[in-house]
């Protein structure tokens, strides 16, 4: 490939890297070698897809990246612009020195991944904004608190206790998972519940012992891209499944799978809950071809409504579900602590699988969460967090029809994030102007990896800051939606 | 396969088991069952290889197991027994209910990796016994300096930061390892240094981003089996590689590989240094393949004679070593820190990998690390651990001398392990005689995973205890020595 643009940008015809990179680069380059002025209007993503002969997500993926590390500014009303003072690549010249030629670079599985992950989205270290997506209230989290029981443990802890730990977890923590997964209406023994660094390593571990290379899986379409990349990285191949108003759709003449990934509590992005009948349709599906069900309960603690459904876990009889837990929502996202609820005969093959990958989870912090939780502390924060979520889903809700958006908010029965679907602007031109008014929002067609039909909307994240904020980020989002009308950036 | 020993143990050919599990399962199932009665002696190991027609490593791992699980017990100078008070197996009937047969366990990839990882060897939250391989000086670990820090880094952590943090790790610490990194004398920037939780996440990262499945690697032998298991993992082909007295043999005649796994400034298990002509070699051996250094130096801190050698890093100016480094031996391992030194052009695929399978490591755990560094405890702790190594190390060789063993130390000249020749018993008797005895002796032979031809030796770790018990733990072993010559267990 060696086409280029009105822009002095070249593609490389380097089988190593993704479309995506070698846009991403090649920009990058032209930046770094002068070879686009500062200051310059870049061409409208549509046309620079065109020109390059690749699709407009390629390049909005790789715009994004340039804008988030600072080589592009996207300016209100009028484009994305190369920007005035573009960082320095210190490295450029030894990224030269052992370019790609000099040795092979990612194996095909690897390039595979990387494809699949375009560059981390979020401004990391920047003060949460509004509508963040996935960022619990965090300016609600006792730190003193926290602070406290890290040196009561850590002064505590004998030093043999300093050494390889137990490979499923700490045992106090188990326990007190099993008991709070109790109350999602399953049985949940401690034996069955095993800690890990996170739910993306939950999902990494089990993708990789459950499936083979090659292996089919169920996913949901539109769906968490997390769940999308472990599956990648397992070498699954990825069924999409359509999701509506109850859920994903189990198809009986669908292609068999070994697997299905699901988020029936809150369908994620959708947010909608899979039906009990969806529910019993997927087990039986599963009973019928001796298949796995990998349940992500991933913002399961915040509710809005009636009674939830009793999740797949507790309807399933076989041992067929594994359920994936995470304290990313709950408590923050920098512990990196979740867990996993297994059936009895894996807990053994489990445990010697993380021999291979991690051993285990961090002990200090896994018995300041165990402390945490068995003084009541974790049941405290929840309710108030709760109580803080409504308040903020009903800021944004009052906010939009204040401010008098075209947007319309799908209801939102649990979790900590919204879809709403946009009139008269293209979600992704909004994302733009957002982007630039250092408003965070993410357009629906995002989680769409197979082609599918998204709606123009947009997710919005309404958890991570006060209704003081939501209230400032919705009259930014009116300004980017009547930016996004007016501009040819889209 | 349904053989039988003169113990009711039968094996069931399920495929999804290996047969290490099977016999496992089948010795325990028939202690639950009442099948063989308390306190009945086992045949000799090589017996019940024999009868049932498989290696007889194969049976002592089953065996392993279930003495570290309480179901057998081991007698001085007697032999093997069902335990008087078996465990009670509280999921067993679960285990029935769920049967292999009533779903697919696990894949082909995660049935490999469960019999390349026999169930974990230590007695987790046991108090560090002479002569357990890989633990550090924890008695040494300064808890309530380290308790003081995690409660001032949490509490002046901003809200902000308890959100996702950067993938690479907290920049503080990587300029941290950076600096100390540089004393291995090797060109270390910042930005190539990416945090992982734990060594063994760095090696199943890297080995999955750059294996492909039946891509082949090299690997020494014997060798580490944790880089082993991680191989397995990522579906490499493992080419084991002799290990002599100038480290492992690179043989030009040798099979290709994409990758190299090595030890080379403390050859794990044999303790041996990587001669420089040996590291050019292996250099030239890369660039001429474009092949990949995973340079494993995990403990590099402790040294007991003369200038160490460049690490291979150092001496490879292509770009072809990534250099693993952890935490788990200078500081304590439930910490589950380590890092990863990677050329420029694989910093970003990597961080992007990381986004399927674990994002990032634990953020305040990295601060509270970084204060350490910087603040110059660790340098301090390095020096004190260093002083009492020598000491406990010179504390084993006398022991050895006085207590008159038939052991010989083979040179120690850095780490925390020594490997000792044994004569006139063997190293598979004396550690089942050990292991009644509450003492941790390895069997040179358990790291050679193909077949090689180990000497009859005992791998010793020296840093988990002090003097005293060090002295104490080579009486206890000079009787397990004694009882392995007489018994019939080998």
């Amino acid at each position: 490939m060696s086409k280029s643009t009105n822009l002095p940008i070249q593609l490389e015809s380097v089988t190593s890297r993704t479309l995506q990179e070698q846009i991403y680069l090649g920009i990058r380059r032209s930046i770094g070698e002068g070879l686009i002025d500062p200051r310059r209007r870049l061409p409208s993503t549509r046309a620079l897809a065109d020109s390059l002969g690749v699709s407009r997500t390629t390049v909005l993926l790789a715009i994004e990246t340039l804008l988030a590390e600072g080589f592009l500014e996207s300016r209100p009303r009028r484009g994305i612009y190369v920007a005035e003072q573009p960082p320095a690549i210190a490295d450029e010249r030894a990224v030269e020195r052992h370019s790609p030629a000099r040795h092979p670079l990612l194996s095909r599985r690897g390039q595979a991944l990387a494809a699949a992950n375009p560059a981390d989205r979020r401004t990391v270290g920047a003060e949460p904004r509004a509508f963040r997506l996935g960022t619990p209230a965090l300016d609600l989290f006792p730190t003193a608190l926290w602070a406290r029981l890290a040196r009561e443990c850590v002064r505590t802890t004998r030093h043999a206790a300093l050494d390889y730990g137990p490979l499923a977890g700490y045992a106090p923590l188990r326990e007190a998972i099993a008991e709070q997964v109790r109350t999602r209406g399953t049985r949940c023994d401690p034996q069955q519940v095993i800690i890990v660094a996170g739910a993306q390593r939950a999902l990494d571990l089990i993708f990789h012992l459950l499936l083979d290379a090659g292996d089919t899986a169920w996913m949901e379409e539109p769906g968490y891209t997390g769940a999308r990349a472990a599956l990648i990285a397992a070498g699954a191949r990825i069924i999409p499944c359509q999701v509506d108003g109850d859920g994903m759709r189990i198809d009986d003449t669908h292609t068999a799978a070994r697997l299905a990934y699901v988020t029936p509590s809150h369908q994620f992005p959708l947010g909608v809950a899979m039906s009990l009948e969806r529910r019993r349709q997927l087990l039986a599906w599963a009973r019928r071809e001796r298949a796995w069900i990998v349940e992500d309960d991933y913002d399961c603690d915040f509710r809005y409504e009636a009674r939830p459904l009793p999740c797949l876990h507790a309807l399933d009889p076989d041992g067929r579900v594994i359920y994936v837990g995470t304290f990313s929502k709950a408590l923050f996202p920098a512990m990196r602590l979740g867990f996993l609820v297994v059936p009895y005969d894996l807990i053994e093959s489990i445990s010697r699988g993380r021999l291979a990958s991690d051993l285990h989870a961090p002990l200090l912090e896994q018995r300041v969460l165990a402390e945490f939780m068995n003084r009541g502390h974790y049941e405290r924060h929840l309710r108030r967090m709760q109580t803080a979520y409504a308040e903020r889903l009903d800021a944004l809700r009052t906010a939009i029809r204040t401010t008098g958006l075209p947007l319309e908010l799908r209801p939102v029965h649990a979790g900590i994030h919204a879809v709403a679907d946009l009139r008269g602007a293209d979600a992704e031109a909004v994302w733009l102007e957002a982007n630039a008014r250092k408003v965070e929002v993410m357009p629906l067609g995002h989680y769409y990896a197979h082609g599918g039909e998204p709606a123009n909307a947009l997710v919005l994240g309404f958890g991570s800051v006060r209704p003081a904020a939501i209230r400032a980020g919705t009259r930014a989002l009116a300004l980017a939606i009547q930016a996004a009308r007016g501009t040819g950036v889209a």
